[in-house]
């Protein structure tokens, strides 16, 4: 298990299954991605927001770092790249 | 739904209806969008701003992010990024 | 109306009416703009500000957002863009 | 008559009168224009600093706006742009 | 031994040990880096981070710095780059 | 006299004297300029900070600002850009 | 001597005598420098640091300022690029 350090946020990244199987490129770009918080940092802000672990969230993929966490591969995201949680 | 994190505010964008049908391109490019405040974030200057749930506000599109939520398209945006309220 | 939000104000333009009918335009290019305060955003720094509504103020129009109100266009401006008041 | 808003200062620039009459361009351009202060802004590092109006001042020309005062231009520069005051 | 100044963290990088001996050099860069702290700096925000001596942490490698203590080559990371730690 | 605004210093600048007459103009370069405080600015950190009139500093020349005091050019510096002092 | 201002460390940087008196280039670019701490600024993340005069250090070169002091030249660091303590 890996402890997110500062303002970051471990998260799994929700694979993308689309109904008909067929990804349409272009469209899939631009959506945002949605992963489920596995564990929070110890930095002020990460503590002093409404993240819980569970929480299923949209992100910017482009600002995480990946890490390999036993077999899968986990994103390592700073909170301000957290936009917004499915409730 | 969606619950913005951070200073972010979840918003509706309001369909463009031109009366006549016709939209003049260069115009409209410089037309702020408007739209439906829908959830206000944890983050403390949305917290402490004048900005209520329903309010129709201008804002800049091309800095939010747009998100789906069940059917349709939604738009987290900064609270920065919301410069006023119709009233 | 528009009530601005965070450190903006809403100005009205003033239209630029030269005498003579005639405008240089290298010239008008390098004369500020003159606008009337139409209201005030909530954020403290406008709050705590000198500005009050009705004051005719020079602009950096380059900053501003247009905004339709009804039938005229108005401008949200960033205090910070506000550079003096006409007393 | 203009009152700055913010941390600005209102300066009439001084003609440069050169004694014989002929500017020496490339010396001239290395010269820091000096002014006086008509009007102090309403900042608080403005209200704070130990600058008075009819202070003579040696200011960043490049930096400040021109604006038209009745028949007079005069120019607005941030207070971080007044470099120096003559005593 | 070296003492890192400021909010650095001194790291002694993990040898990346492939099972098979071979690496795959496009995935092995993507592959976070992974080290063991050996010191704690003197920053304040080291100290009141989580981090401890021996914890394993993902590191962003390019942010550090080689130094050289007796026969080995240490790293010594800013503590923003230092991602997350192994539990 | 200048008395300078802010977090400024006014420094005469050493007239550098070879001792041979003969400038290595590589070396020149590189050599840090010295002069002699002669007013400090009204700057909160100036005012905190160890200098004093009369202090032989070195600083960085390109950073400064040449004023003509009278007959000579002085350069109105930063506070950053004084680096240490002869003592 | 020269004594550093604001938050800066004077060091005399060690000459690097590598055993056989050949230097591999690559090698030795790559190497941080090493030197002494001979007097420490008044500013106050300095004073507030754990660094002591006589402290062997692991700096950046390249942020330096080069100083002469008699005979000698000296380096002027930021104390953000003093990186660690030998101990």
């Amino acid at each position: 298990m890996i402890a997110p350090i500062g303002d970051r946020v471990l998260i799994r990244r929700k694979v993308d299954e689309s109904k008909s199987g067929i990804i349409l490129e272009e469209d899939s770009m631009r959506k945002l991605p949605v992963g489920t918080v596995l564990a929070l940092g110890d930095g002020k802000a990460v503590q002093e927001s409404s993240l819980s672990i569970n929480d299923q969230v949209h992100f910017n993929a482009m600002a995480g770092e990946e890490v390999e966490d036993g077999d899968e591969r986990l994103i390592l995201v700073k909170l301000n790249d957290v936009l917004g949680r499915i409730v």
